[in-house]
């Protein structure tokens, strides 16, 4: 029997992912985003949504560039440390150690701790109710070497990508792999 | 050391959801999505992108309404099957002996053997290279009442919602839980 819960977003999973971008002053940010994912295949474009009044969101107005961090289960408090302070109030790069990278792509930094980036140049914004959608394409993908599979996609299971469940408000790891795409499905054909 | 894998979708984790919406002639039908995401808190709002030629995108297109089904991982391959397979072609939907129910609130139908289960109205939509990006208003959210935590949230661990990794294109289970969000982090604070 399903029960009403409301006009909510609880849809799961959600994302973990540190959004970075230079500040207004030209310094490395970073906060934490649930709200996106990838908008197109071609060009190869994601969605993230921020509130305007985020110092993030005013770097990445400025300067038309953000990355995509994805968040390790293994950073899940440092991550998790991006969403609780505001990068108007301290350096929250520096007080975490992490190392910022400049982006050879887009005028935007990484941080090296992190092993999956993804380098996005901002396209488009819409807004949607209190949030901004922001459409970056993206221009570059950069891995660890050593958490490849077959040296050209990144390995899930060394990546281990944090997952955000609304409602609960808990964080998870990643699961199991449970078989492969665009095959699983083919034993219900005759 | 990081490696360049060039401008690929290969962001982590991927959602796994069956849009589901009637088709053109009133036809309960579905398909799968990885490309989408929550894209603001208020009103509660998604996103997902379809391709212009997918039978279920003109059913959306029509009806301005469609329904994200949380795909659990007990479905695996019958969402997989949603994906591979047209609605143009078979009632995929019959074939798999899924349930679909008509919506209280928007005018497509859910089914009833996805646990979690989110109804939207199309409100708008955005062209983005390839693929249009639906913004649904999330209407209602309903859930199986066996699988709620403290009778008002989803239990991510009932729910097991499947997650796809692009680039391996895989789909794991959900992990366990590592930690609670906007908590974990105050370990730095001062």
């Amino acid at each position: 029997m399903k029960k009403s819960l409301g006009a909510k977003t609880l849809a799961q999973p959600a994302p973990v992912w540190a959004v970075s971008a230079y500040d207004e002053e030209g310094k490395p940010n970073a906060m934490i985003a649930a709200w996106g994912g990838i908008c197109s295949s071609d060009p190869a474009s994601m969605t993230v949504s921020l509130r305007k009044s985020r110092h993030t969101y005013a770097g990445i107005m400025k300067h038309k560039s953000f990355v995509i961090n994805v968040c390790p289960t293994w950073l899940a408090a440092e991550s998790d440390y991006l969403g609780i302070v505001s990068g108007k109030k301290e350096d929250k790069i520096a007080k975490l150690g992490l190392t910022p990278v400049a982006s050879d792509v887009v005028n935007a930094p990484y941080f090296d701790e992190f092993p999956l980036v993804i380098e996005c140049e901002l396209v488009h914004t819409y807004e949607v109710g209190i949030h901004v959608m922001l459409v970056g394409q993206i221009k570059d993908v950069k891995c660890d070497d050593d958490k490849l599979v077959d040296g050209k996609n990144p390995d899930p299971e060394k990546i281990l990508p944090l997952l955000f469940t609304p409602g609960t408000r808990d964080y998870h790891s990643l699961g199991e792999c449970v078989g492969k795409g665009f095959s699983m499905g083919k034993k219900f054909m005759e």
